[in-house]
């Protein structure tokens, strides 16, 4: 279950240490995910402990996050290419939400959305885009997250679209998104600020 | 992804709906997890979202819960049969530890333990047995816990061990835990209270 | 391996049949894959041959499309939620990319691109963002793709984020995609064609 | 499927070999499972053939076991925390049962139970407490099992609840177990004899 | 983890039962595995015990095999689907084998054997093209299979390829195997007995 | 996702990299797919692209093959033990089918079968013997197939069967084919020519 390694040789691309050095440390990280975080741009920050924190988890399949909203902040839309998320509120409210895919008519694109409360439990199915958003223009919300992956991964939608590195051709965007090319233009010389970290 | 069926058909075991009438509450729970519950005997309460909660989770791997801790209190040595679980303490302080399998020594059933802060993150790996203990005889303690599976199971050793239905042969119990059979029947006389509920 | 069933009873959503009753035709479709079919607005169609058009490909993993391209036609940016593409090219050039995750630098979103000729390979993985793109003015173009699932899934992202079904609330949308509330409602009054058809 | 590289580098913890090196001997032991073992305390031993014995088994996910009973020996209660167990009776007779885990009642750790003879068949779900017990006071008794994992783990309750290495707090298991702590202190002092091996 | 429904309903194409209603039975079979069994023609019989014997195993992965081989009788050449399988020799001397894939020389089509005494364990990888023969011409030899799969399937080569309902076109199998088609016909007109049943 | 490692370590068998030094040719190939190629002795050639040329597709389950057929060519029975194809028609006329494993009756090695047209797909199920056939004297044909691993192998039945290194036992072979040894000694004395390359 574990792996451990002799070497510094990597499995799933992170390193493996010699089983018979396993302790308690390789499964705990002082995370700290009672403290709020600083805030950012969109008004959130997600502080994730998956395997790249504690390597005890690889190959396990589970990580944990916390994730801070400040008064109107939201976690944008974006997707886990490799997981589920099931997520609880522990402070304040969160209007959230996730959209089908192209299935056919009358699922295409469906979105399923909901206020949700203190205690209160949703689930983002694998892949699908989604997002929360704290309604509340005075206080700020906090949500505790788990993903079924010690890897789930994270893609802000309009960071990968228009922040890519180097951008995406603007012939391809701009009729992607049915806007002029200017549009386009103006929006990959934005900051786009990753709320994943 | 979603096992949604016509006639009352179960996948998994849980009963399935007709996928035209999916809508945002398949997905979610009011589970209250922001709550305390009243402790039990062994002064703790799990409070576990699964898929028999929220239809939506099945085939999804994931689930979560909430445990409160009575000062004292311990969510006793159980297993999760088909789940790795993550855990972070919200409020108060756990010693928490897991023990490994029969492996050739030195490894053989070590105890890899912690005492958790709030804000803290432990994993315990898929199957093996793990307790909390809260060591704080004043104040309570509170964790949020996520399991890489939409069933996990959880068998609280003691009362599977000596509070199954109907009970296992007081010979093999005695010679398993090499103590008298009157002890083995005393200790089946008492009642295993399930703090999983 | 197949999921056939007495009652019309579905298996991961699909119907399943009595297992006394398969045949050929169970593994077969007259899907016209040879043949040119006419674009859409953005220029390209999918036709995907998956568990909806083949039955006995339940719970098999694996799905084949063509896909066709108008001169200066594209698949949009899109994502698979549940399986990874490989793609060639049988027919003029494409020009075809994905976006890495929310990575540590220097892998932060990343875009890998490549211009393809007749013959070129391609793999798009599991769950991240992709297109493809004919730069040629005056000749189409067209690829076979395969992905891992029967059933996999296809996220167009300007539909899903601009085009769902109720619309995502402008407040979210302004803020992530950092414009103005009257640019998103412009392009929540767009129509926003689907190209997997 | 293998897992054979050319530095003595680890796969599953598991050392690796250069492909182009394969031979029958990778996928064979001379295992002496037709031979009786002497057994231990409990009157048990189990002679597991796994992917420590037979490095070819590496992700096949499958092993095999000869388990011998002295007459009134048991194989005590323990789980296998990745594997689902499949017997055999070869000589005797055997009482086995497996407890299911806190559902719901009336299936709350409810114990299946069973007496075998020669040549039937019974089965171990993955995880769940089970046993095997000689209730013949002159004969001894053989099985084989397999198990649907190259590495499935054991755990001797017992000894992982009491036998740790370093002892869960006898704080912990005073309450959990219901008795007084010096019976805790009474059994952590005991050997706990591993009888897979 | 058990399939178990109210209606007469199928998963993986067996039958579930209401899981109010499980017991011992479910996981048990009176198999009769300690017997030897009357060979066929080639002097072999394969008893297996998988999940349309033991309805408790499905989803759970492995099954178990007795197989009987009359003096100089051979299990022929054949393949598990879905499965690999571990054998150990329970009576007399095998000689077995498997031939791997179409990889790169000097690793295509080679053939692993070796000479098996009682005790011996042998894994076949799944999919892989296996046989075992009793080479002594006055002794019967027994094996214990285990498979990695509740519904592992067999495919016997010559069964599959020259008594197939309706037959092969002999145009395909004489180019294939380089004989003349009144081979193949005179082949086709064979009974090819199935020895797993 | 990508198993990247530092050092030249193999996961699954194949070379890994530096994650830091991931780019756009680690997901391509210039495969020439588009280009028939010369056929042999059968009368077809099957190119494969999996994990041995595009590295980024360890782990991401899938492969993409062309297969010309001469005319009256034949990709003779085969299987591919660790995945199931979907197969389409580029060109030509195919006569393909595949024969289910040792099934109760009336399903036992029944062959299901299909005249295949441009444009037409076909599934062969993951481990079952399929064939493909040009029935057309006069002109070659083409398919592109789609396979659900990065590593499927490609079992050739006859090859294996009869020219494998060292050869199996014509005893075996010669009382598992039901004819004389001088026919099994004449098979394995013929050249059996790989179409996989």
């Amino acid at each position: 279950m574990l792996h451990l390694l002799y070497a510094p040789v990597r499995v799933n691309g992170f390193v493996c240490k010699n089983p018979m050095k396993v302790n308690a440390d390789d499964f705990f990280k002082a995370a700290n995910l009672d403290k709020p975080r600083v805030t950012n741009k969109v008004g959130s920050n997600v502080t994730l402990i998956n395997v790249m924190q504690i390597a005890g988890l690889n190959t396990l399949g589970i990580s944990i996050a916390r994730i801070d909203y400040a008064p109107l902040g939201q976690n944008p839309p974006h997707t886990h290419p490799r997981a589920t998320e099931i997520l609880t509120v522990l402070e304040g409210t969160l209007y959230v939400g996730f959209v089908t895919s192209n299935q056919p008519a009358p699922n295409r694109n469906k979105l399923l959305s909901k206020v949700l409360n203190k205690g209160d439990v949703f689930v983002f199915p694998v892949g699908l885009i989604h997002f929360q958003f704290n309604p509340n223009p005075h206080q700020p919300a906090v949500a505790i997250a788990a993903l079924s992956s010690q890897n789930p991964g994270a893609i802000t939608i309009a960071n990968a679209v228009f922040g890519s590195d180097p951008p995406i051709s603007d012939d391809v965007l701009a009729k992607a998104f049915q806007v002029e090319k200017n549009t386009i233009d103006y929006l990959q010389a934005q900051f786009w600020e990753n709320n994943h970290n």
